[in-house]
Order: C-alpha cells, then sequence, then structure tokens
C-alpha cells in the first residue's frame, strides 16, 4: 500500500496535466469522439487490454493482475456541459459553450493514473481491474445503460465509484449506506380546456382554474399518499398560459420533477399522479395530456461495501474525515451499475474553502480542488488492493 | 269596487277574528286536519260548492257569479311550523310545539272574509271564483302538486296568491315579472375514504382532505360555470367529521342547498356537481355517495298578470306603494300553479315598525301588522273584479 | 316627423359613402386627426356652431332651433382600431394594421347625415341639438371624460347614443333600463417567491405553489361574496411562470379582469381582491404586487329616458323590433355622460343573416348592414323631435 | 453472567405473577396509589433505598453495588388505560373501564424480578442501579418531567428503558440510533366566521370554506416547507361544522396532530402552521384561535450506547434477531430522559404469532407474550453488568 501512496504521489503533477488538458477539450455527451481516443491510448500505452464503442462511446480497459482475485471494476465518467465557461485560467475550456462543469475531467485524470500505478503493481496485483470509462453521464438515457448491455460488468464481482464533491472540503470522504442519490424524473402536463372572453366563463373551460387545482392537488401525494419515513419530492416549476388579460385561457402548460430514492415510493407516485390528473380533469369536464419520464433511477450503495469503502477511507484520510452524508436529490445513472453487481458510490470532498471552489456543480465558473483528485485516486486504489486481498482466496 | 272595499272593512274584525282563532291552533304540514274542516264550513255556510280532501287535506270551494266571465283561483296556504311559539299575545298558540309563524293563518283568514264578500256581491259577479286552500306548503313535497293532480286548477284561467310579508312595511306591495322566488334544492355528500391514525397518512384515504377539496371544488359552479347574469347560490352548511384529533377521518358528511331561479341553470348545477364530485374522487381514489333532492322549482311570475296585477295595486294603496322588489332566495310551491295556468304572486307588506313585526318568518317571535290581511284582501278583491270585468266577453 | 325620414331616406347614399370614406381612412385613438377635421368641416359647411380640441381631439357642434326648448346631446365616437383588415371590400381600410372594426365609422356617418336633415328643419325646431363627436371611445381612459371636463355637456338636458350591433339582426333595436354594459376593469398580480432548485422545496417558496391558491381564492369573490342577484366576473387570462422543469419558481404574472353592473360591487370586489391576496401572500410568506386599473364605469341607462326611447323606437320599427336585450359584459365610455346628465344608450340591430356580417365586433372581418345606419338615425332622429317637442314648454 | 440468567430463568414463574397481580390491579395515569405502594414495597423488602412520591407519584429505588462504578438507570412505566378490557382471561382487569392495554405491567413485573436477581449479585456488582418506575406515561404531560425536576437522574450516568412491542416477534430486539420515535403534538383550530341563511352568502362569512383552505394549505407544510429528508406529518382529524343543510356555518373546529422527528422540523411546522392559518384568515376576514399543545419530544437515542445495546441484545439473543427498526410515529416521554443523560430506548419483541398478541397496543384485547418480560430482564441486567464492568474503572 505503500508504494500505492508513493507512485500516486509522484504522479500528481501528471494527474493535473491530465485533467487540465481535458478541461480544454470537453465534449457533449453522446458527441464525445477525442476524448475516449485519448483514454484509450493511455490505457494501450500500459499495455491493458481496451475495447472501445461500448455501448456507444464508452471505453473499458483490463488490467490483469498476476495472481487470482476477483474481477474489481472501478467507473469515471467523462462527458461535459453545454455551458460557456466563466473561468479565466489558463486551462479554460477551448470550446465554444462547452464546458467540464461538473468534474468529469477530474474523474478521468484520476482513473487513468490510478491505472497506471495499478499496473506498475501488477506483478503483485490479485485478480483483474476493469476501468470503465463511461460517456454521457449527464444527458437522459445516460451512457451506463448501455455500457452495461455491452458486457462491461461481465465477470466483475464488485463496482467503485467516485464524485469530486465541491460542497464537501477537501479531505474528506462522504459515504452512506442504503439510498444514494436520488431517482430524478420528469413530467409533462397539457391541460387543454375551452377559452373564450373573459366576461362569459360559462361559455368556456377556464384551464387555469383546473391547472391551479392540479398544483394543489399533486401536491398532496407528498403529504398524504407517500410514507412520512420515505423521502420523496414533487416539484412543478413551469406554469404557462400566456394570454391577454381578458381572455380566458384555452390551454395550460405544466412541467415538473419527482425525486424518490425507492422504487416503490416512485411507482406509487407515478400512479397517483395519473389518477389525481385524470379525477380532476374528469371534475372538470377538460382534455390532459400526461407524460411521465424517467430519468435514472436511485443510487442505492450496498451495505457491506459501503462499510467496507468507508473503513478503507478512514485508514487513508483519517476516521473523522470520513463523515456518512444524507442522501442527495440529485440524480447519477451509477445508479445502474448498482442494479447489477455489489458496490457503492462515494464523495471525494473538492472544496478549499476559497471562492473558487464554492460555485455549484453546472454552474460557468464551477472549479475543484485539484488535491482531491489524488486522494480519490488513492481511495479508489487502496479499495482495489485491500478488496482482492480479502477476496483472493474466494476466487482461487 | 267601493262596495267591495266597504264591506271588506266592516269585516275587518272577522278578519282578525279568525286569524287568530287559527293561530291558536296551528296543525303541520300534512297533518292538518282540523284548519280544513274549519275552512270548509265557513264555505258551506255561505253556499259555496265545497270539495274536501283535494290532494290529500287541501280544500277547493267555488263561488260561481250570476253572470258568465272566466274563472279565476285565489290561493291561500293553512299549514303551520314545528316551532314553539314566544310571542307573549293572548291568542298565542294552544298546540305545544307547533306555530304558524309564516303568517299562513293570515293567508286564510284574508281569503275567507274574502270569499264571504265576494260572495255577497255574487249577483254581480262575472265568471267563476275558486278559493283554493292549499294544506303543506312548509313541507316537501308540498300540498300543491297532489292538488293540481286532484284537479285543482281545471278550468281555472288565472291564479293569484300573496304573501303577507314582514320585511316589507305595511301599505306597500311588492310585485316582480319573472322569476320572483328561487328554486331551493338539497343535497347530501357522503364521502367514504379510509380511516387510521392520523401519524400513518399513506395507510389511509384522508377524508377531511378529500371534503375540504370538494367544499372548494364545488364553489367553482357559481364562478365560472353559470352565466354571471343569471343568478345561482351554492352553500354547504354541514360538514361533520367528528374524530379524536389524531385520527384520519374515514368518513365526511357534507349538506348543502343550491338556489336557483332558471330551469336550465338548475339542471346544469346538479349535472356539473355530479360531474365535479365523481371526478375528485376519482382523484382521490375514496367513495362517495351523492344526493340531490330537488325543492320547489323557481316562482316564475308571467308578465302580463304581473303588470295587471301591479297596477291594481296601485289603484288600491297608491303608485308608490307599489314596488318592483328584488327575486327572493326562498322557495314556495305556488311556483307549481304557475306551471299550469298564468297568474303571478305578490308580496303584501305586514311589518309596522315595532318590534313585534321585526322578527324574520320561521322565527319563534314571528308576528304580523294585521291591517295588511286588509289590504291583501283588497288587492286580491279587485284583481278578481278587474279581471272579470276585462275577461268576461272574452269568456261570454 | 314625415319629412324627417323622408329626407333621411333620400340622404342614404351619402349615409353610406361617408361611411365608406370614413372606414378607408381609420385612426387609432388619440391620434384622429383627419377625421375630425372632416366633420368639424361637414358641420360647418351647416352653419353650425362647432368647437373642435374638445378634451382633445373631439368634435362639438351645436344646431340651435328656431323655437324654444331643451337641449339634447347626440353622441358618436369615430376612433379605429389597430387590426389589419381582411375585407375584401371596395372601400377596405387604407391605413395599414387599422380598421374601423367596431362600426365608429357608421356612427359617424349617421350623426352627420342625421345633423344635415334636422338642420334642414330647423324652423321648427325646438331648443338646441349638441352633436358630440367623440374621439378614443377604444382605448383607456377614453375620450368621454375629457369632452365632459372640456364643457362638452354643459347645459344639456338629456343626451341619446347608439352602438350598432352585429350580433342583433338589422331591423330591430335593443334597450334596457339600468345596467346595459359592464364595467371592465383590469388587475395584474406579481406573486414574488424565491425560486430554487425542484429537489429541495424547503429553501424556496413556491410561486407556483402559492399563485395557484391565488387563482382558486379569488374565484370566491363571485360564489360567496357577492350577492347572488347581482352579476360580476373575475378572470384570470394570464398565469406565467417560465421555467425549467425541475426549477421552483422564482416568480409568477398573473393578469385578469374583473366586469360588474353596479358601483358598489366593483368597489367590494376590488377591496375584498386586495384583503385575499395580501392574506393569502402573508400565509406562504411572500411579497406581491397587486394593481388594480379601473376601467369604464357601467353603463347605467336612466329608466324613463329608456323607456321614452324604447317607446319612440317601437313608433319607428314596430313594437316587435324593440327588444329588452340582456347586459352586456362589455364596457363603453359613454357611461361617464349618464354620470352627468339623463339620457340612455341602445344597440341598432346591423347583422343581416349574411356571413359578412356574422363576425365578432373587433373581428379583422368585422363588417355591419348598412341599412342599419338609417334606422339608428331615423330613431335618434325623432327621439329628439319627440323629446323637444314634450319639453318645450318646461324650458320654455 | 451465567449467574444472571439463571436466577432469572428461575424467577420467571415470579415475573408473570407479578405482572398478571399488576394486570388485575390497573390504574389510571396520576390517579396510582396502590401500584406504586406494591413497587415501593417489592424494593423495600430488598433493602433498596427507596423514594416514593417522586414528582408526584414516581417511585425510585437504589442499590448500591459492594464494588465502586458508574450509576446507571433503568426505568419502567407503571399506569394503565381508561380501556374496558375485553380479554377473557383468568387475570383480567379487576377495575372497570381500567385496563394494562399497553404492557406497563410487564414492564415494571420485569424491572422488580430483576432488581431482585441484581440484588442477589451485589457483592459482585460495580456501582449502582437506580430502578425508575415512573407513574403517567400515558398522559400529557406525562410522569418523566416531574420526576426528572424531583432529582431521579441525580448523579445518573447512562439511562435504559424498553417497551415490551407486540408487533415484533418474540425473540427479537428492535434498536435504532437517533431519533426513534416521534413528538406527537396537538392542536385545535377553531374558525369564527359569520354564519347566516344558506341563499345569502355576501351576509355571511362561510366558515366551511374557510376551514376547507385552511385544511388543504396546511397540507402544503409537509410538501412544501419540510426539508423531503426529514419526516413530518400533519394530520387533521376532527372538522366539525354541524348545521342544517340551508345554513351557512358560524363556526368550525379542526383538530389535529403533528408528528416529527427533530426539534428544528418541529418548531419550524408550529411556526408555519401559525403564519398560513394567520394568512388565510385574514384574506377570509374572520377570526380564529389557533392553539398548539406541544406533546412528547421525540425519544433520540444516543449513538454510542444504542450501539452497546444492541451489541449486547446480540449476546443475548443472537445476531440475526437483533433488528434496526425504522422510527415510530407514536409517541414516548422516556425522550426527557435523554435529554439529560446518556442512553436507549428499544423495544422487546411481545408478539408470538397467536391471535391473542395481534392487537394493537390500546386495543381492549391487547396481549403479549409473557416470556417476553424475561428477554427484557436479560438484556437489561446483561446491559447493566456489562456497562458497570467496562465504565468501572472511568468512575474509580
Amino acid at each position: 500500500m505503500e508504494q500505492l501512496f508513493q507512485r500516486l504521489d509522484a504522479s500528481y503533477n501528471e494527474l493535473v496535466d491530465i485533467r487540465r488538458y481535458l478541461h480544454q477539450h470537453p465534449e457533449l455527451s453522446f458527441k464525445e469522439v477525442e476524448t475516449p481516443k485519448y483514454i484509450a491510448e493511455y490505457h494501450q500505452k500500459l499495455g491493458h487490454e481496451v475495447r472501445t464503442g461500448v455501448g456507444g462511446r464508452g471505453v473499458v480497459a483490463k488490467l490483469y493482475g498476476a495472481k487470482p482475485g476477483p474481477t474489481i471494476a472501478l467507473r469515471a465518467d467523462f462527458d461535459a456541459l453545454p455551458i460557456q465557461e466563466q473561468n479565466d485560467v489558463p486551462y479554460k475550456s477551448k470550446n465554444d459553450g462547452v464546458m467540464h462543469a461538473c468534474g468529469h475531467d477530474g474523474h478521468t485524470a484520476e482513473l487513468l493514473v490510478l491505472a497506471k500505478v495499478l499496473n506498475s503493481l501488477k506483478s503483485e496485483l490479485m485478480g483483474t481491474i476493469v476501468f470503465i470509462h463511461q460517456h454521457a453521464e449527464e444527458l437522459q438515457p445516460g451512457g451506463a445503460v448501455a455500457m452495461i448491455e455491452d458486457g462491461c460488468l461481465e465477470e466483475v464481482d464488485v463496482i467503485f465509484g467516485t464524485h469530486l464533491w465541491a460542497p464537501l472540503p477537501y479531505g474528506t470522504i462522504g459515504y452512506r449506506s442504503g439510498p444514494f442519490m436520488a431517482a430524478a424524473d420528469r413530467f409533462s402536463i397539457t391541460v387543454q380546456g375551452q377559452g373564450g372572453h373573459g366576461a362569459i366563463p360559462h361559455f368556456t373551460k377556464d384551464s387555469v382554474v383546473i391547472a391551479s387545482q392540479l398544483v394543489l392537488n399533486l401536491q398532496q401525494i407528498v403529504s398524504r399518499r407517500v410514507n412520512p419515513l420515505d423521502s420523496a419530492v414533487l416539484s412543478i416549476g413551469n406554469f404557462v398560459a400566456q394570454n391577454a388579460f381578458n381572455v380566458i385561457a384555452d390551454t395550460v402548460q405544466l412541467d415538473g420533477t419527482v425525486r424518490t430514492f425507492n422504487d416503490d415510493v416512485r411507482a406509487s407516485i407515478e400512479n397517483e399522479m395519473g389518477r389525481i390528473i385524470k379525477g380532476t380533469c374528469l371534475a372538470a369536464d377538460v382534455d390532459v395530456d400526461f407524460k411521465f419520464f424517467r430519468g435514472y433511477p436511485a443510487v442505492v450503495n450496498h451495505e457491506e461495501e459501503t462499510r467496507f469503502l468507508s473503513d478503507v477511507a478512514k485508514a487513508v484520510t483519517g476516521v473523522d474525515a470520513v463523515l456518512e452524508v444524507p442522501p442527495e436529490m440529485g440524480g447519477e445513472d451509477f445508479a445502474y451499475y448498482l442494479q447489477h453487481v455489489k458496490g457503492t458510490f462515494f464523495f471525494t470532498g473538492a472544496g478549499n474553502g476559497d471562492v473558487t471552489t464554492s460555485y455549484p456543480h453546472h454552474h460557468p465558473k464551477f472549479n475543484i480542488e485539484e488535491k482531491a483528485m489524488l486522494l480519490a485516486a488513492k481511495t479508489l486504489g487502496k479499495a482495489v488492493l485491500t478488496y482482492a486481498e480479502r477476496h483472493a482466496e474466494v476466487k482461487a
């Protein structure tokens, strides 16, 4: 383990260089071309078995240890966002309107450098390491589903992944067993009433009144229909009936989001919404179009692997720096991997107290403390070696 | 006409005596026994053709004029209310818990005395006068329907009726063409949710929340579904979910009333209610029982007869004392007569500025200015004679 | 009267010519230049006393009869609308985007030709005729207020006005005593909540939910706070919160209209709205901006003058063609004249059963049956002569 | 430890006898007389230092070990409920309308027998055991507060308590660190509108409509104002406006409950309720009376002591029988002890699969598997001895 940490420390400059290079050359989800090529070449130079175009644009590299042992997957996503960077840094994005504003550049860099260091330890390595470089995390339906269908998890025993997380301070690791990141769904409701002059309501079906009822009726799902011990959110952000003041609205468009951590709750909310919308519109004698678009499911960490990871993290960064964090309402398609194999997803603190790391993820001025990448690589690396050691005999 | 007025004036004491006698012996709707007997005997003594038990307990008497002419009906109701009188008067009700608290004693007295006086003018009288003494005006379904079915309007050309009306001052007559008194319907809604402990809403269907939605949704009928130029009221007076504070209600009982002046509006409201209740309860996934009980329809006065009556009234009490009054939201089963023959229903002011006549109809201290009976009799009497004269040739 | 009708009949072609000339040269409210000049010249040629620029752009002409009598005002409005005409007629509007789509061209033509004919009867004429040609009826605050302030009603005893009304068939006159056209007010409500991410409602104040409550709470004014015998409408046509689906709205804009026929109801609704909005936003802990813009008040016709006018109309067009019509929910600044002097405003039917006159007022294809102008002129003319005759001695 | 278990096993018959005796002689909260006397005498016979009347009717007994060590409190409540027992058992309640329907008879029996056994181990015992026999757990404000004020926790280092829990099977122990049982508050809202006849809403202030708005507005606290990761319930069980169908309600009474696990959420809900009620009633121009009665706070178990207890339990009953259970929405005044000293409260499974133990707590047929008392006594006993041993040197 000492060698792992020393060699990672020694590669810190390379880690930063790779991250900054990727930061300058961001690519949008499902449109990644240069990034997977860069990744594949890096692994190829190390002599890893490399498969490209996995599930579309993903890259999967395999490092075979000299000794028998389990197959451990590590995942990093590599797509960027349609955001115009506002940071004034030497490594600013060179692609107009595209930016690594979520830290995926760092995820990729840390996984590549870790791959190099693990490769250097190959002779002692037990088992196989599968490096899953995933495209398109930011955009539905995400790259994970297709990569899994394309076999990236074949023979994999366990998977680990981390997100550089600016709201947590550098030096800390945030973990949570069970529901960790929410299922984030979207819905659209179009109320089709009957417009007319504001002075003669009885010849119309007032869509604004009906949509207002819908907004309020849907609020009752969370307060009345969901177990108070479960978490759920239903918000309507968009309510548009653009008309003259003296007109009664013909149609109203509503759009909103549902967040849950539990499949039953999620299904039940979709079901309740359908019934409430149907009933409310029947009451009002209007037509309605309701569409529910499922986003990523909840990231549900496995208990044993999470405990394992948090123990590993404590050994890396100290007991007090490893925090059980509350669930996050945002979504992640890492969720899909955990539906197939055991594993855990965790946060690596990437804030440093400076204003530069104080912007939320997806902000045009988002940035990270780069040393966090090193901590992430160490944690993942130690997890791999420890896990391999403990499970070597099982596989042998 | 001079004779009519003189003889009515001369009979004022008798008028008061009859009214006070009836006031002392009130009888409940559909339970009238002595009152119809008293009425029948009075007419029999005058030699009128009398039919009793009409439509149940009604009395119909006919006075045939010596000359040909139209058949004119006058109607007075004679039932009392289940109210304990609180007036301290010599002629206080002798029947415990029963009271003439709406003035029907006066209606009957004025019609009897008018019958006597008209009888005395028989030799000059053109046509036939039908005295309709109706039972059970205060209680659904009312006596009018059954009396009409039993033939009380046969050969009748026109009908007049009046209500002694304490809110209007003595000396005035209130008339209105078209909708005059509202259709007064009743409804009952039972929401059958699913009760449970207040701490676990997701295992229940919260009837209080659902019934609250119903209350608010039903308000929108008046504001959105009824022509603003029409009048309509929908009120829910009873909302009962009696439970411990920490229980979620299994069931809620709602009761209310609908008032309208127009058959289409009435039908449309019943229809809208059905749909709103069905839709709201579908949205909430609960069972519901909705019953709509039609009360009396609206009293809709005929235009020509109303103008005729108001002209007659002006000749009796002076132009300034005859007022076009706004419609009343209360109901009257005189409505049914006007669905079969032409005619009008009007108010005879019966307040005198004293506190004794300041109580609303149906109040345990309700009373009238008795002179109003004389004015009512004169107005009805003059209406009969004038109408007969004008329409004599038509019939001849 | 015979001469009046003969000479009007004889001027029918001129009537049409004037109307069509004006139709080709429409001018927007408060921007009228050529139209008032044209009107003024017409009256000047007749030798009338003419005042221009009254209250801005209005024209007032006076015709003094040879005999003493009352001062009678007739009003016609002359502004057009910002609408691109879609009629394919030889006299189509020559001003791009401006159109006489409400019939004011006809109002002006009929008043001018009537002025000419009345002028020709001057030697027999009792009293004074004031021709009020009003600018800017279509646009708040309207021309009437300023013209009245500028003296157009000085010494006027009575005023008459009519609107060519396509929904009524040609040949008919529609009248109504009391409330005839509604007060049409506008309001704007801006809810200032606190936006945020859709997944964390507790850090926001959800403007969409709050505005939905406002929509529903305001509906209760009509159903609960207004006398069911009064008419009132409150409609919200515009509800805009344009946001991404996963955002909670920071702000919502609501715009709507209130229609009433009665000053007390109008004031009470404005007052209730203020309290409901204040209370609802206090409950939700958000800021709100509420503005109520009073439009024209209700046109309330005087009873005696309306009866007079309907009698006159019956003599012109026959009893059966003169209809008591229900109130209209639209507004008219004729309302202001009736707050100062007695008078009445009525509709002259201008539909002819053809599709050409089937478009609603303000439609790009709006048109009228031109013969209606002749009927309007005759009715106004006969009203003037009859009224003058009847009231001559009073003034003398 | 062996001796502890053997002696407890040997005392099982006594344990059952005591429980059944108490079951036959239940006493209502704050009215306990014989039960505390019985308890005191039992301890006195063992030679324990006994204080009665603690905080009213509580009993505190102390057992001083021969060796130095920590002071450990064990708590059992001893009041019964105003319920008429429906069980047909030989030891059925002899007090009409009063019943041990929650298991407090068992709590007391197990603590007494445990006291006897621990007493027999006194020579080896390190530290002091404080037996807190609490009155009035079932009725606000509960006995715990007063007993604490009266010193029952003086010098206490740690406290343990358990509830016999029929929904869990016998043989299991349920634990949870952090929020374990909810704060259970009550509220009352009286809406004072203005009653009147159902036909004239504009002369009234319709309390039913306003209270319905309150019901719905208050639902939004949970859905919009509480962090979705926190648990909270707000339910209104009682909504009473008892009136004739044709009346508009003068007043409405609402009663409900709020459940939370977190002091900030609890305070925030009370605060939000106040503002929503105030604003809604301002909007409706009515008076309102709102009272919020705080019940017991949430039982929040201390992390370290809970882990300790669950480890102890695993040693007693086996690893698989010790379950992390979800929080309960019901309340317990054990909460107050945990605000003063460290400790934990846990469930001892008391269901046996028979119908006899299938009734919910507070049911007239409630009963327990009596062997659960033995398991509870063993777990508490082993906790005491283990804790004492581990912390002996600290205190020494």
